[in-house]
């Protein structure tokens, strides 16, 4: 079959014919590729960035975002069959260990990370687990939601959880309305009566973030904490998600924030470098956030079906990889870039 | 009646005769104090480094852990009445504000802190509120549980906080078995099961900490990082609970912990410096901890009551006021010193 | 002042000249009254179903939905000002107890019901508590929100904590969708994203459930069960909030419930009877629903302000109470009566 | 091998030859059994009263609490290997449905139960999976811990689930300190500071109670609500447990209950019969407990480990099935009758 290998740091990516995947072990599901997301991740293992972390030994086949229909199973796989539409969990756990049987299997202590340490998705053909295969609802198809399976599974799963203590008349700030913003923003409006006020450095961001149902929309130009706090009553708000977590914008989220408020860590670069006395005196909480787990994956995917959460996206065959990770360097992507085989 | 007050930063506190306080108010309640703990913040506020937070006017009185018997009660106080004996919690609180409807009193957007910012306990009486005055058991003494008033209500809160989330099979991680630890791990001890690993840099703090119930003790020598890593299989604490923030504890703590792992702040001092990578990529939390509700104070003295929580103290006539402000600063003090009028 | 008063069992209600109430107690709220709303519960007491519980002497005044400004306040009130517009709590309670200090005030051991058990809100003044009062905002009007005050809350007190447990992709079968219902609809349609299936004997109901958000309306019909069971794959819902409580439908609820369920009590009147081997077998948690508390219509109000809850009104002005009554009793009132002095 | 088979209903058990299970699906696990549980179900299923609900097919091993060594694994078993020591949880769970994603694994869709609808322990080899065995301390035998797989697991999830919310102070009522109470009492005892108070109508079971913790143990003569309400100051304990569920224990259960209280229904055997307005005045909850999860029995494994949890047991030859089988009938066992092959 046709696979889209990394062949080397900051080498580009190379079309190559490989064998298909079959199940060897009980568990095994192969998925017939619909949409494979094209992620700014992908970019930074071509840079290198991943190689130490993942540890993959070259050539693999990169892609981490996948859905599509299952083609073949192992002999013990009793929850989807041939022909089942499914979006594709990025990890693959193994079930047993304590984090997995609490229902936390993002903890697993086994996973691997198909795209990332093993073959991925850029790929006609991808294996993964009868434990990473959601089942989708008829109306939805595959290339429209591949890229919920890790941005968008992100987004809900820190939306989700802030969920659970906003009450009607909380503020839950949003920084960033980029892709996973613009998902959080659609999950906390389905899930909570909270006011929303949405922080970008991008007009656009901020116009679309109010179209889709930010509250407030604020942009970012160096008046975002006097604005949030002038919206608050001069105490700020009750959480903070800041999708963010660079360029200044952890000091941002930390000065919007309540007193005993919750600040949701989920974009990442810059330290958060807070004084211990500012966190006591306060009481606040600075939560981290990762990928979501395979229940929260079954979650959004009722959003999507029920039309709540959409994603702008951008089809590209598979064989014109090239042409879509130049589009994404280059930000030329409303949305997300799809390849599809 | 008698008052030890501060009349200048940088100057030694002053015995001095002040006009009895009287219930003005509705919900007032006059205490006969029994015993007004000496804390080490006392000798940070004749250093003045509080003067601008708290904005007091001097002279005043100063003494924010207190305990003893009402003397006279406003019109609308039912809770208590004269005679009664009680523990007086840190805060005046409005009672009417968002957080006090919600049980979440420390959180008072009105609240006075006697002995901070206004009179305080170092008098034989003191001026607080029916919504602050917690009665004890019979069995129990004002000059011994005085000092868990501030203290012993912020160790209770943190280590009651933790225990939520705390199951059998678990290891909860305490750094620092000074005044607070040493609290809090009794409380720990009453309220999960989890196992305790206590960390100090003081052999003797070590080996107290064991005798009250640490289920390993680890000096803190350079190692305490491996050696936690060693007891946890090398993945680290569920809970860490740290009663310094300094000094690099909060380095060593966070250094300690599991995945999906809760890190609380107690002590301070030092900054949190951690890349927003490391807090998104092992999804842990860092939870602020502030002194404890009124509803804490009082299941604490059920503790206390139950001879679960003990607390060593050295008794000084209050006269005696700067013999133990020197013998606390010389670090002669085991346990907590005591006022008594 | 005009007052309704109650001046027997069995006797129609009488308008009669009292004395205007004035704040004696330092947390006392004089409310001039914009609205009063005609409850159920005012026809039970005339036949004298309370007289034994609520031990008030005759006669006195009823009402206990109450709304309007602010008119008076006592020495000690300092979260409204005369000529607040404000919604009235029906329960005046202590904020001292166990209870009030968690903010769990609708269990106070000490409250007061006005309208109940001493003077309620059919006449031009109302005496209430400065811990009962919730400002609303600009856009409200009294008489609108006043029926919120008892019969609005209860919908949202049960809802909102049922949405605690709901998930996307989660199954809420609401009993009964009259006035409580129709409130609770629209609080589950803000708080969650799970499916609601409403279920009720009179087919205007269903349409209008239907026209404010419900996912499924089902007719009464004796089919409710296996319809409910046919929705849900056979497997029942996760959530049934049955606001109805008597001919039957408790059983009903009980048969359309999940594994590991929760079934919310809300309506009144029949017995609950169940083999215990069916709780523990299929493991439900059967869940009492009270009025809710201060901050539960803290919260209603906020989404009444969003126009998120409506309630449909039939005003009449204070004197024409029979006819209020006269067309509640007779079934003529859509949405609820409500008295304007 | 030998095995221990029902032949028939109201016919005793027999000992009979059978062929030693194999590991033939991937997760399959073949343990070596060292002590299976004789329970009073096990008489149950003599008189037929699982003929119904199991539809098993005669004959069939019976045995479902059982404990041992791995003997043989499957080729996907990673979580134990050869000669490990292991209790073995009552349920095979598939592992992949909604329930055992979420952790909640004891509601999953497609759950086996060895020694009720499959061959169970009563033998020298057992069949369970993967999902099913936990590893044991090495202070532990199996033949000690084997009724800590059901009975002791059912108390466990119980006495865990009600500590979530007990706090220093509140109170909880034990109904029954036999088999399960016994276990429940010990458990409470090492996750909660709440006092305890332990209900039987058998003087010695509560002398038993007292020893192991209990705070006030209480004959039940028929003076059993007083005494609870006494204790409790006339308002009822905050949470009841009952382990027995018949005999009247539901009615005294719930009048034993405080506003805002829990329930626990553990033991079963009559109807719960409540009008559902004392439910809604009193806001109370009524909690069914099932036998809980792998992770409950993880939990459990440790305070057993920890010597927080223990069990008299009294051992037989695997052949001498029936003297147990008779003694236990006879009310001649104290603690647990175990048979070790």
């Amino acid at each position: 079959m046709k696979a889209i290998q990394v062949i080397g740091y900051h080498e580009k990516l190379q079309l190559t014919e490989v064998a298909e995947p079959q199940p060897t072990g009980p568990h095994d599901v192969i998925v017939r590729i619909g949409g494979a997301g094209v992620c700014r991740t992908d970019l930074h293992i071509l840079e290198g960035q991943w190689a130490g972390k993942s540890g993959v030994t070259l050539p693999y086949t990169i892609g981490h975002e996948n859905a599509g229909w299952v083609h073949a199973v192992g002999s013990a796989v009793t929850n989807v069959a041939e022909g089942d539409k499914v979006i594709v969990h990025p990890l693959i756990t193994c079930g047993l260990c304590r984090a997995c049987r609490s229902g936390d299997d993002v903890h697993c202590t086994q996973s691997q990370f198909p795209g990332i340490d093993t073959a991925g998705g850029y790929a006609e053909y991808l294996k993964t687990s009868a434990r990473s295969v959601v089942k989708i609802d008829d109306s939805l198809e595959p290339a429209d939601v591949a890229a919920l399976a890790d941005a968008g599974l992100t987004a809900y799963h820190a939306a989700a959880k802030a969920s659970r203590r906003l009450r009607p008349g909380d503020r839950c700030v949003v920084i960033g309305a980029g892709g996973l913003g613009h998902i959080g923003i659609q999950v906390l409006k389905a899930l909570t009566a909270a006011e929303l006020v949405v922080i970008d450095r991008n007009p656009d961001a901020v116009d679309l973030a109010v179209t889709i149902g930010a509250d407030h929309g604020i942009l970012a130009d160096g008046s975002q904490i006097e604005q949030v706090l002038d919206l608050t009553g001069g105490e700020g708000a009750e959480t903070v998600i800041d999708f963010v977590g660079e360029g200044g914008a952890t000091k941002d989220g930390l000065a919007m924030l309540r007193r005993a408020g919750d600040y949701h860590v989920v974009g990442y670069g810059e330290n958060i470098d807070v004084p211990t006395i500012d966190v006591i005196s306060t009481e606040i909480n600075l939560i981290g956030n990762l990928v979501g787990s395979y229940t929260d994956l079954c979650e959004l995917m009722v959003l999507a079906a029920q039309g709540r959460v959409k994603l702008h996206t951008a089809r590209y065959p598979l064989e014109e990889f090239q042409t879509a990770l130049d589009d994404l360097g280059a930000g030329h992507i409303r949305g997300r870039a799809i390849l599809v085989p």
